[in-house]
């Protein structure tokens, strides 16, 4: 039997040499001979030869729909997504509050070419990092690190400069300053899709800045408003964030100031180290292979989270495995059995420091400061735990407003208003429509696939008749509501690499469930007052509409006189009044 | 301005350097000292220090629902359906009739943990590279070819191993002998998942084959019968493959053998170059910088399909290029014009020898094989053409039997026949529920998400009331019927990369639709059919149920002896048959 080593493997085999050299060659002569086998067909040294690498790159081009660009609405949006989501990581890394400028301006005053600007105010990118950044799939600072942020694949940014370059043929554009003393930089980024790799230009610009990050990208998209839109988008955005200022400008040239409602950063992060709970086999034995630690024991308590001497001891004995054991001298199925101690073992649950929920205050903030309603509330749940990983589900709600007809004054009358139609831009509906749902992961608005998304299945599996209103069966419940939805978690699982969806894992569904019964009951009573209120009107309504036909007619029958008649319905009135007890 | 390769670049700036060395210790360090900023925030250069390759192995490690194995059960199966598909694949591309052998065993009598094994008769795979194509995603020879394939990503079976070693911490094994006069091999291939290559060892054994490929894969599983198991794929497999004889052995030692139905190969397909319509700006850019030919004229002609001199010519004065203009030598603004001019040029439709239906006659051959029925009917449709990619739907229907209680007997006599209950694994269902859909994408049964997909949308958008079929709204039709779908494409555009249902392109819907109104006219008339001899059963049913009551009435009132009330029966009979018509 020979052992290999994977590079000699590798090249050995000429693996590589493939990729390299000739497989611009295959792809160019489909028809070129053939090695036929005694069936007629292709032989495994022929199909060998066209056996080659698919950079990720490649592979996502093709399949560029998985990664929200499958129409030029979308992809328009999800670019404008892609860099806000990344400026909003940087400053909040760099504890800076976010400054942003978006702006989509038609290129060339073509109606489907559009430039997409971000700038931010952020603590900027290192000369060396630019390239890799944006012009390189699966390369970043977030996927390894257990703390909550909002990319987590290093996917996006160089996704969208790669569509970009598919559309227009245009490179990305960077101007970065990464600091009061650095040299401002431009970078003119393309991707090689079939290497994964950047290419790219730099020099040394001009920039009046202290430091900061702005990125530009020239694509095919389609500009419209209203839902699903980037005005959407951001809106929703600030909802979420509202220690956020953004200057927006469309296509049009219309500028919209989204304001900061706080000046108060979220939480600062910090990393966590992987919890034994949440430590499959295979992971734990390339942990074991991995780790700088010279005993299980030590290594047990280094590189897990929640472990200390006991703890590591205990895990030891139940699995039958002496402490001072070397961790890579361990076979396979001694470290099945130390997985099956360290699930046998009772853990603290992993730091919650890894994760910043909104929390209730600035909930109600964002939504004040977005949707108009007359009532606001919010649940902000205790973090839980999932696999090993926590998470924390907050809910709000913004309730009542542009279908609502009635108030009631300072001198409790209660009087009735215009009733407002909802312009294009608002939040919520009418009264009669059904409720609006918006979505965050790791404050991040998603915008598509609310169908398939586990907080839609949670708020349609919540029975809101409890709570007051009408909810056809499987259906979003009607009423003039927004329900605001957030998870918090160092790694949120998506149902596509696009990050709109999120997967309905049951430990998630059973925090959603209960984090909306929370609202719901507060927003019951609100509701149940606001009935109260509409029946009143409705009856001090008969009255005023009737008493005066009554009193008409007693006029006549007992012959009062003007003043009689007055007195008698002021009289009527107070006592009607009175008999319901008002 | 420095212009710099990608190399240069790469290793100057230090990128891969971070990745080989001072990665895992970053990981293990998230406490260590941060370099902070005035804010007290992160600087630039510590994120940089931070930013790192993350491996695609990596990326599906911790997105593994993305490829399908997101619970036990699923695992289970998707384990087996990529295996089974590679070696459908190379079985075809060898043009060897397939003989596989698929196995399940509970690994150590553990009843969440399986070996799964499966054995074809198929090429071979050459020793160089059976640990890529084992050990190493997105690596293959059909991602870049046009034509039609069962895989199409390089993920799959490599995933099933890397799930398997996550999992129980065991190897992928396979044995792999390459035609006759070569030496059978053995592989242990494990994923390095940080690297994303393969880790082996390999040795000369004995096997009695004269050529094949084994794979078995140990996985943590959870073995269920009935919907969504491993049979019912296989068994749709078997509907849409009759020419593949299949040995199955469950867990429990049953076996199931899956007979060949004909002894006809799937056509032979043909890998086709790009057709213009079909390529993308990006790409164009690309083909034209990589491209051996000297000229743009050439270019078009030896690089595209379906562009001769004429239509080069053509393209070229439309777009104001000089046909032998250098293709490397074009500014992105004159290929920008290029591609508008091509998009502007009427271009014969791509050849079509790239994609093999399955065809009418062995649809219902495959559907008889599997599903018993008293109806069987098929559709192929003529191969179209989207975005320069031809595809072609097909759709097959098995109508009525477990429900269907009547039947007319060869000498025109309707006689009740017993309901016979649907089992658990028939593939039909009751007549009182909804139909069974079956789907499938280039001949492989798609079994999971059945709700997100084109297919199912287009069966449910299809009105079956005008076939005789009842039909809730927005919901599959009742009835004892299965509908089988097929779409065979150079590249079907699928949801996700678990390849478990088809994303609703619009030109994809409405020929799915064409081909269901082609069925159900067909089914409709037999549905009618089937109703008027239903109702003639019912009325004869009456004749035969009240007549004797009333002869009885009439011997009494008319004081008829037997003999005449005998043929007084006979008579009205006879009579009321004929009124009727039969």
């Amino acid at each position: 039997m020979s052992k290999k080593t994977e590079q000699q493997g590798l090249f050995a085999a000429g693996g590589d040499a493939k990729h390299n050299g000739s497989e611009a060659k295959l792809a160019k002569e489909p028809k070129g001979p053939k090695v036929k086998s005694d069936t007629g067909g292709v032989t495994a040294e022929a199909m060998g030869q066209r056996q080659r690498e698919i950079s990720v790159s490649e592979f996502f081009t093709k399949n560029r729909h998985l990664l929200g660009f499958d129409s030029p609405r979308k992809a328009l949006l999800t670019a404008v997504k892609e860099a806000v989501d990344n400026s909003l990581d940087a400053c909040e890394e760099g504890r800076i509050l976010p400054d942003l400028k978006v702006s989509i301006k038609r290129l060339d005053g073509q109606d489907d070419k559009f430039t997409m600007t971000v700038e931010d105010n952020g603590p900027g990118i290192v000369k060396a990092q630019v390239p890799n950044v944006f012009g390189r799939l699966l390369y970043g600072s977030k996927f390894h690190r257990l703390r909550q942020s909002r990319g987590q694949q290093g996917i996006g940014i160089s996704a969208a400069g790669m569509y970009g370059l598919l559309t227009t043929g245009n490179p990305v554009r960077v101007r970065s300053k990464p600091g009061k003393r650095s040299v401002p930089l431009y970078f003119e980024i393309r991707i090689d899709s079939s290497k994964n790799r950047p290419i790219w230009t730099d020099k040394e610009i001009d920039w009046e800045k202290d430091h900061g990050t702005e990125v530009a990208i020239d694509l095919e998209g389609e500009y419209r408003r209203g839902q699903k839109s980037v005005e959407e988008f951001l809106k929703l955005m600030a909802v979420a964030n509202p220690h956020v200022q953004l200057h927006y400008t469309d296509p049009d040239g219309n500028v919209t100031e989204y304001q900061r409602a706080t000046s108060e950063l979220p939480k600062e992060v910090e990393e966590i180290k992987p919890h034994p709970h949440g430590v499959e086999l295979g992971i734990l034995i390339k942990m074991l292979q991995d780790t700088e630690c010279k005993t299980i024991g030590e290594s047990l308590q280094d590189d897990f989270s929640r472990v200390g001497p006991s703890v590591a001891k205990e895990i030891c004995g139940l699995a039958g495995i002496k402490p001072d054991t070397n961790p890579r001298r361990l076979a396979t199925e001694h470290v099945v059995k130390l997985k099956k101690a360290i699930d046998a073992t009772k853990i603290m649950a992993p730091p919650l420091s890894c994760i910043a929920p909104i929390g209730e205050d600035l909930i109600i903030t964002g939504l004040k400061k977005e949707v108009e309603a007359d009532f606001y509330l919010a649940t902000s749940r205790k973090p839980v735990v999932y696999r090993g990983r926590p998470f924390a589900i907050e809910c709000g709600i913004a309730y009542g407003k542009p279908g609502d007809t009635l108030e009631m004054t300072a001198e409790g009358k209660i009087v009735e208003v215009a009733v407002k139609k909802p312009n294009e831009e608002a939040l919520m509906g009418a009264a009669d429509e059904p409720i609006r749902l918006i979505r965050f992961a790791n404050r991040v608005p998603l915008i598509f696939q609310q169908a398939a998304c586990a907080i839609t299945k949670a708020v349609i599996g919540t029975n809101w008749k409890n709570y007051g209103l009408q909810q056809p069966r499987g259906a979003l419940p009607i009423g003039p509501m927004v329900v605001f939805v957030h998870i918090a978690s160092v790694w949120v699982p998506f149902t596509s690499e696009s990050k709109e969806a999120i997967a309905g894992y049951d430990e998630i569904l059973d925090e959603l469930r209960l984090g909306l019964m929370e609202c719901g009951r507060k927003l019951g009573t609100h509701v149940r007052k606001g009935k109260k209120l509409a029946n009143e009107f409705k009856k001090r309504n008969y009255i005023e509409t009737y008493i005066p036909h009554v009193v008409v007619a007693l006029k006549d029958i007992l012959k009062f006189d003007d003043k009689t008649a007055q007195s008698a319905l002021a009289n009527l009135t107070t006592v009607l009044e009175k008999s319901r007890k008002l």
